[in-house]
Parts: C-alpha cells; sequence; structure tokens
C-alpha cells in the first residue's frame, strides 16, 4: 500500500473541501446569519487538516493500484461526510454528531434522505451547504480533484473506475484528466441552464439554486417541508425534465456536443431508460388519475406521474406530492411501480443511482443466456449489449455484483430490524435500506422523509448504506476487509 | 421435440394420479362422507385420460433430451394441479375452479398458502387428498414414476434434474431408477417414522398423517384454523424436528444408512444450515422472549421459536403461532429473521424450497471472489464449496439463477400490485410473492395464510409463481418460451 499517496490525496480532498465550503461560509456572512462562523471554524480546521497532510506526508512515488485507489475513494468520502458534519454540530443546528453524519452522508452520496423534522426553520447558509454536497457528491469529489489539480491526473483511472458509476468506465478522451474535465464542464453547464430557467419559471434565486443542484446530483434535499409540492406548474416539469436529464450518461452529452448525433441516439441504454419511464409513467397516471385533488385533470396527472417516476428512477427523491397526503397513500400500483424503480436507477456514466439501467440490461441478457443454456446444453450463445459482445467478465462482474448488491440490502435490512422503534415495520425497513442503498431518499411507511424515527444504530448503519450504494458497493466494503491491508 | 414420448409419460403420470386419488377416495367412501363420488369422478377422468394417452401414443424412440425433460415436468406438474383441483369443484368444497386450482398448485408445489377461510369444516376425504399432494409434491410426481416404472428409465436423468432442487443434482448411485427408489424408500421411511411418533405423542392417527405429509413434503397444509398451535408441546417439537430433518440433503440419509457417517457430518451445506437455524433461532427467542403469553418460560420460548424458524428455513409454513395473535404480531427482529430464512430455504436435494442453502454458499463464495478480483485484478482464485472446486460453469449458472429468481419475484410482485384489493399493502404483496415463488406459504400483511383476498387474476399469477419456484424456474418459464418449440 502506498500510503504516502493515499495520505497525500487526503489531504487535497481536505483543502478542496475547505475550498468549497467558503461558498455557503460568505452566503451565510452576507445574509448576517450566525452560522457562519461554524462554516467558517469547518474551513479552518479541513484547511489545517489537509494542509498538514500535504506538506508533512510527501509521497516517493506516484504509482497507485486498483487498492489504492479504492482505499483513497472510501477514506475521502468518509471524510468528506464527516467533517461536512461540523458545521450543524457547532451551529446548534443539528445538535446530534450521528445526525448531522447521516445527513451529511445523504447529502455526498445523493440520497437526500434527512432526519430533520423542520426544515423551513434552518438558517440559508447550512440549507446552501446541504444542498452544495449533493451537487459536489453527484459528480464525484475526486473527479473534481482530477480536473482541476494537474498534480493528481497520474495513473488516476483508478481512482476514476472506484468513484465513477457503472458496469464499465469509459473514458471519453484518452487521458483521464481530460475526461474529468470534460464532464464537469457538462455538469457546470446543465446546472447553470436549469437554474436559471427555473428562476424565470418564477423560483426565487436562492431556492432554484439549491434545487437545481439537489437535480444535477440525482440528491433530492429540498428547502420546504412540501418538498417540491408547493412550486408552480412550470418549475415541476423543469426539474422532471432535468431529473431525466441528469439520470443519462453524459458521454452522450459529449458525444452531441462534438456533433456525433446519431452515435448519442444510438445507445441501447438510452432507449432502455426512456421505454421503463415513458411504461411507468403510463402506470402511475393511471394509477392515480382522479385519486386526489392534486391530480385532477389530465395535465396535473400526467405531472405529477412523470415527476415521480422521473425522481425515482433517476434516485432524486424530491416529490410533488404535498406533505399532507404523502406517497403512502398513493394507490397500490404507484407504489409497486415506484419501489421496483428504485432498483433500476439512472444510466451508467450520470450521476444517478440504483443499479443502473446497463447492468439491469446485461442482466437480463445473461439470464436469456442461461435460459437458453438450459435447453440447449451444448449451445453457447454470446451476449450482446450496445452492438458489442459482453465480455465474460464483464458479464460475471455484473452478475457477481447483483449478488453482492442483495446480501448488503439483505444485511441492512436485517440490521434495521434490531431497532425497536415505534411505528417501524417490514416494509419500512424494507424500503429504507432498498432507498438508502439505491440513494433516492424517501420510504414508504416512515413519515414523509422521516429518518428520525430510527435510532443512532440504525442511523448509523443507513449512512454507510449511503455510502456504500454511491460508491458502487466495493470501495467502502474493501475498507474494512483484512486483505486490502495485508501486504501483498 | 419427441412429442410421443411426451405424451406417453403425461399419461403414466395422468394414471399415477388416478390410483394416487383411490387412497382419499375410499377413505371418504368408509368414513360415509359425501365427497367420495367427487373423488371417485376425477379418478375416472385421469384414469381414461391417462389409458388414451398411453394406448394411442407409443413413442418410436425413447430417446429425450433437455428440451423435452422441461417440457414434460412442467406439462405434468400443470396437469396434475389442473385435475387434482376437480375433486373440490365437483364436490362444491371449492365451488370455484381457479380458487380450486391455487389450492393444488400450493399442494403439489408444497408451498401450503390456501385460499380457505374455514379449514375445519371441510370433509376428510379432501383433507387427505389437500395433504397428501404436499406429500406426492414433496419428492417429486416424476421421480415416483421413474422409481416404480420401469419402462420410463431411459436417458432419465434429464427428467431427474428437471424436478430435483437444487444448483447440481447428484446420483446417489449410477442408475438413476435406482436413485429414485432410493429417495422415495427414505422418504416413505421417515414419513412412517414421523406418523407414529405423533401418535405416540397423542396425536390423533388422522391428524398425524397429514402432518407428516405436509411435514415430508415441506408444504404446510393442516386441518385445524389454528395450524399446529393447538397440539401439545410434544408434538410440536415432533415437527419442527421433522421439519428441519426434511430440508437436509436426503444423500446424507443414504450416506448414514450405508455406514459412510463421516462423509455424512462432512457436508458443508449441512453444518451451514444448522448453523443458521441455531442463530435465527437465537434470534427469534430472544425478540419473542415473554412477550406473548403463549411464549412464558424457556421451553416454550425455545419451542416457538426453533418451531418458526424450521417451518420458515424448510419452507413448510407451519406455526405454533395462534391465529387470535398471528406471526404480524411478532416482534419485528422475528419477523425480519424470519423474511430472510423464506429466501435461503433448504438443503439440495431435499424437499425444502428457497433458493436452497447451497446456492446461497455458492453465490457468498462468488461474490468473496468478486470483491478479491476487485482488489487484486490481476489474480484469479478458484471458488471452492464441499472440498471441491466450483467450475466456472456451476458459478455463473448460480448467479444467472439468482438473477433470474429476483427478476421473477419483481415480476409476480408488479402484478400483484394491479390487484386492488382491500387490506393489501407493498408488504402484504412483496412477502406473497416472496412466499410463493419459495414455497413456505404465510406472508404478512395479510390475515394469516389468508390468500382469499386476492382476485382470480392474483390467484392465477401466484399459482403460476408456486410451480416456478417449485420446479426451479426453468421448466415453467421454458413452457412458454418460443425457443422451446422452435425445431431445430
Amino acid at each position: 500500500m502506498n500510503y504516502r499517496m493515499v495520505f497525500n490525496l487526503l489531504g487535497k480532498v481536505a483543502t478542496v473541501l475547505a475550498v468549497l465550503m467558503i461558498v455557503p461560509a460568505i452566503l451565510a456572512l452576507c445574509l448576517g446569519e450566525s452560522c457562519w462562523w461554524a462554516l467558517a471554524i469547518t474551513v479552518g480546521i479541513s484547511a489545517v487538516i489537509g494542509t498538514v497532510l500535504i506538506l508533512c506526508i510527501k509521497p516517493k512515488t506516484k504509482v497507485i493500484f486498483s487498492k489504492e485507489g479504492i482505499v483513497i475513494v472510501s477514506l475521502c468520502w468518509l471524510y468528506v461526510s464527516a467533517i461536512g458534519a461540523l458545521p450543524f454540530v457547532i451551529s446548534g443546528a443539528i445538535p446530534n454528531y450521528i445526525d448531522a453524519f447521516f445527513e451529511m452522508c445523504s447529502g455526498f452520496s445523493t440520497t437526500g434522505a434527512t432526519i430533520l423534522t423542520d426544515v423551513e426553520s434552518m438558517q440559508y447558509g447550512l440549507l446552501f451547504w446541504r444542498s452544495f454536497t449533493h451537487w459536489i457528491g453527484g459528480m464525484g469529489v475526486i473527479v473534481f480533484l482530477l480536473a482541476f489539480d494537474s498534480g493528481s491526473a497520474d495513473r488516476s483511472m483508478h481512482i476514476l473506475r472506484a468513484e465513477m458509476p457503472g458496469p464499465t468506465v469509459d473514458k471519453i478522451v484518452p487521458r483521464a484528466r481530460n475526461t474529468a474535465q470534460i464532464l464537469y464542464l457538462l455538469y457546470i453547464g446543465m446546472t447553470v441552464l436549469e437554474t436559471l430557467l427555473l428562476v424565470s419559471a418564477g423560483m426565487p434565486l436562492f431556492d432554484s439554486v439549491v434545487h437545481a443542484f439537489g437535480t444535477a446530483g440525482t440528491g433530492g434535499f429540498g428547502i420546504k417541508a412540501d418538498s417540491i409540492a408547493s412550486y408552480n406548474a412550470a418549475c415541476q416539469w423543469i426539474i422532471a425534465v432535468f431529473m431525466i436529464l441528469f439520470g443519462v450518461n453524459f458521454n452522450l452529452y459529449y458525444l452531441i456536443i462534438i456533433g456525433k448525433l446519431r452515435s448519442a441516439f444510438r445507445s441501447r441504454e438510452l432507449w432502455l431508460y426512456g421505454g421503463v419511464i415513458t411504461v411507468s409513467s403510463a402506470l402511475v397516471a393511471i394509477s392515480i388519475a382522479n385519486q386526489f385533488t392534486f391530480t385532477q385533470g389530465a395535465e396535473a396527472t400526467a405531472r405529477h406521474a412523470v415527476f415521480q417516476v422521473a425522481s425515482f428512477i433517476s434516485t432524486t427523491g424530491y416529490t410533488t406530492v404535498p406533505s399532507s397526503t404523502s406517497i403512502n397513500a398513493f394507490p397500490l400500483l404507484s407504489k409497486g411501480v415506484l419501489f421496483l424503480l428504485m432498483f433500476i436507477g439512472g444510466c451508467a456514466g450520470s450521476t444517478g443511482g440504483g443499479l443502473k439501467v446497463s447492468r439491469v440490461a446485461i442482466l437480463g441478457c445473461a439470464v436469456r443466456r442461461e435460459l437458453r443454456r438450459v435447453l440447449h446444453p451444448r449451445n453457447a450463445n454470446a451476449v450482446k449489449f450496445e452492438g458489442k459482445i459482453v465480455s465474460d467478465e464483464t458479464l460475471h462482474s455484473v452478475t457477481n455484483y447483483f449478488g453482492l448488491y442483495m446480501l448488503i440490502t439483505a444485511v441492512t435490512f436485517i440490521m434495521l430490524c434490531f431497532d425497536s422503534g415505534e411505528g417501524l415495520t417490514v416494509e419500512s425497513n424494507i424500503t429504507a435500506a432498498v432507498s438508502c442503498i439505491n440513494n433516492i431518499g424517501p420510504a414508504y411507511g416512515v413519515a414523509a422523509g422521516g429518518y428520525y424515527m430510527y435510532n443512532w444504530f440504525s442511523k448509523l448503519i443507513l449512512s454507510f448504506a449511503m455510502l456504500i450504494g454511491r460508491l458502487e458497493i466495493y470501495p467502502i466494503l474493501l475498507l474494512f476487509a483484512p486483505a486490502t491491508w495485508r501486504k501483498s
């Protein structure tokens, strides 16, 4: 293990965190909010940690392997969540550290699950930071480092691979660093575009920025008790469309920008993603039509159906259902469809969580091949996806990933069952586990988005589940495996 | 497709069904019950169908391949469920045919889910037939044919493989026919032993036979509204132990009988099975201790914990919880543990359903290897189970099977969500789907064992789900695949 390189990079991440947190600190100062000093103190702490690590630990060699990539990524994500929680505790907004840690794991992992019972009473500086973590976590904190720090670029594919979602990671351009830059520029561009559209549709500027962060990272933190329900129809449509857009593989946007429209629209994953959204929206629309006062009329029904489907498949977690009704009151068919969408998630290479559309598709192909094999044991057929033959290695890593994924879900579920908190049920624990692992946020059975019902142990379990989900299991899990720390 | 051979074998199965149904018919006649003629008519119908098929369709060649094996098995299971349902409809005990078909799919697949709301009012002849289907379905209707019909033994491994549970099917002895005979003799012996023990513990003879059938097939049909709750502690212990025993690979019993005790007890699957039972029982015991009047005292707590765990892991579905309390009132931890046990199921080569312990173990090994591969991408490690290296083929077929299995569960779940019946929830639909696919029976959220709440469409879906689960997915699924019927 190249410890020096690991700690050096961790130092850089600490510095980046300090720099990023200056933004909400300044905002709070301008608004005259008391939380500015809590943010400022944390900026100081992270800056000191970062500087000490960078200056004191100089790597002898920059060569890193898969193992180091995994350790760096998991340590960095734990670091940002642990330190990012400090302003909430210091300012007293979330007095309990574990609650704040949960909130930050939820933020950086772009889950959007919250333990807050009264989000509207929180100061703007903290609300901004809370949503900003979605935006940072969406594309990845180390991808950010790779993009904008010239010293970290050697052999960085190992890091990119550990942090980027999807079964395979394609480099858009030959150099990992340029790939990271292109991805971040696209990300910034789309976030700015959404903000402008929301402002022009009548949403206040602060709200627009915060919701653009939440959409871009497919996170789901809002600033109202009613999530998106109290904004006008135009704002709801804009957010719905952008949730879908941020669930698409960013490589396709690059292809579109450089004029390769045809290859972008040939993506099988894109069509599957679109198909699932269409069918699911139709089912939800049929089942909720005219059931509630807020779904009266064709436009309203369509909007609420598409919004909820977009929110669940992109793993964002926003909702247009007023908290007085709550998604728990939805008809069974809608709840069933949304539950299954939780597992699918966005496309590979997007900011969405879940299994990813391409993994589900490859899994489907593997299953079909197995059926054919049972029928004709001697014929071996290749599995094709996106016009290419899927290598056996990818195929098996997808099926193994799925096994591990279900195992983690089962373990998370059973750990939650040790919690004897009032109001918790098999349903609430299943949906909470699935929701956190897939980085969605809301769960059925627990009060609208209310994870405050769980005890501190369950909250810790769910915090790790969220990070495990965001980093696609391996990094966090291997951090605790003895084999990672053994000398090879 | 060797159609002649398929229909010839189907004719034999029809005859076997007629012969087996004579037993309850005679019982009903002796008891002077009106249902005797409903059973007798069905015996006649199946005998005629069988004779016509056997006499009119003579196979030109007895050679069958994997494909024919699959078609034979699935057609036979559909046939016995469809015809086995007739006595209930003819006698008027279950007026609706789909309800009766559900009950028979549940019987033959050894699930034990029931649509009956008042089982105690049913005549003994029908109750006997209902439980007898568990016993027939447990070891397999075609294995029965193979064992006792000398003409069906050519290339019969394809059939054995399609009907026997587990990732790989070992022949105990070189000839498939002798294997089938040994299995059935062991099965009969253990059933008789359980009956004798139950009688000596004070259970009436009829009740003992019926519950021995239900235990042997790991089915779960009883004859009381309270399942096993109203019998004495000794009877409950006997049934608990036999549920565990019938969840063990029958090959091990053969090894014990021929004196190879050491190799029997070296079975890793057996130890895992025992380990899971021990840990789960402890967790359930801790959580239910002194919560209910019927769990007061150490013996009662242990008995109820072990019984419920044995019932769920062996996928039997009996319960010692009085229906006035119902398992829905169990503490969350118990419900969570029992829910996960549903997926694991018994050992390969037992009458238990579920994924099977060995599949879960192999899945675990595959996942561990994947973790190691992520850490050291260039090192390939072999997966070992039961002291042997697991071939890549078996490994992939297990992981693919798991993917397919979860897919089927998801599809069953969403189909149930179309049912707008009162009282149905996400929880009831998840547990009903899982319970039926894994051949357990009870589900949370629906009234104790009460599948009567579902509409006819849901009942059909669940009926197929039960058969799919019992035959380990492929046969029933491939019956509806165009590729099966295409000329190769």
